[in-house]
């Protein structure tokens, strides 16, 4: 079995809504209303500005999307040369490494087109194993918003900005 | 003669546009593209999220708009109790207190409409006033973005995050 990040086609929609659905949802690792409807959800997560990959795990005949993350120039004008991105893993597909290798292709992807920097903007103080993979990756938190995230189990906690140089 | 903070109303686009166009065009304090449109500079500015305001200097009969700030909630969802603002001062008012009683008006209404908290994403390092103005208002550098800014003249500077509760 190999897990395969490609770019996003119309015919992922059901695939990529069923990902971040439920992570939107359960609103404890992004800052998107937890009532956000699929269209809107979609809409946000392909958004003109964004490039959108999923990750798919194929062989023996079957082929299941596990994962997707959008990249994007975090800033306008001056600031176009680093890149944004978001990640999320299917529920099912936790702890399999799916994020681990939708962040190696983003960090190729991103050389690739040029960017020399990328940063995070809001990782929830909470979400532990995303800190701790993104810090495996060379990025160090360059930032903290105190209580910046109401998290619906935790309450307020703290978020971070990450950044590392490409 | 007064400095009035109100509400923009769609007769200010052009006062608006004579601020914010030589600010974007200079590129040196906003990562936008320098050679925005007026219409997209606009639509920008008063994005549907975005709530606009102008500070409008009258008293002797005449009147004259030396400011403009928006405020939005700078994340969605568990994010949404932080403020975001951006402020810009007309380059002929620059030093007469425009950006100072704009950012005043902008902490109460932010208190106002309940957020519990301000930040700015991306202050440009080289904006040295803009700092210690922010500063002077109680804003602390949270977190510091490695040459996450190409100036124009300085190339690479640093950008800060400054942050404030309410």
């Amino acid at each position: 079995m190999t897990l395969l990040v490609r770019p996003a086609q119309a015919r992922d929609d059901d695939a990529i809504w069923g990902i971040i659905g439920p992570t939107i949802r359960a609103g404890e690792t992004y800052a998107l209303p937890r009532d956000m409807s699929r269209t809107d959800a979609l809409s946000y997560w392909k958004s003109p500005d964004h490039e959108v990959f999923v990750a798919e795990r194929v062989g023996e005949g079957v082929s299941a999307v596990l994962g997707t993350y959008y990249m994007r120039a975090n800033q306008q004008g001056g600031g176009s040369h680093v890149a944004n991105c978001g990640y999320m893993t299917a529920q099912e597909a936790s702890g399999q490494g799916v994020a681990r290798t939708m962040c190696a292709h983003s960090l190729e992807h991103a050389r690739a087109r040029g960017f020399r920097a990328m940063q995070f903007n809001f990782v929830v103080g909470s979400n532990e194993r995303a800190i701790a993979l993104w810090q495996s990756f060379g990025f160090a938190i360059v930032g903290r918003l105190a209580e910046a995230f109401e998290h619906p189990r935790l309450g307020l906690v703290d978020a971070v900005v990450m950044h590392r140089m490409l």
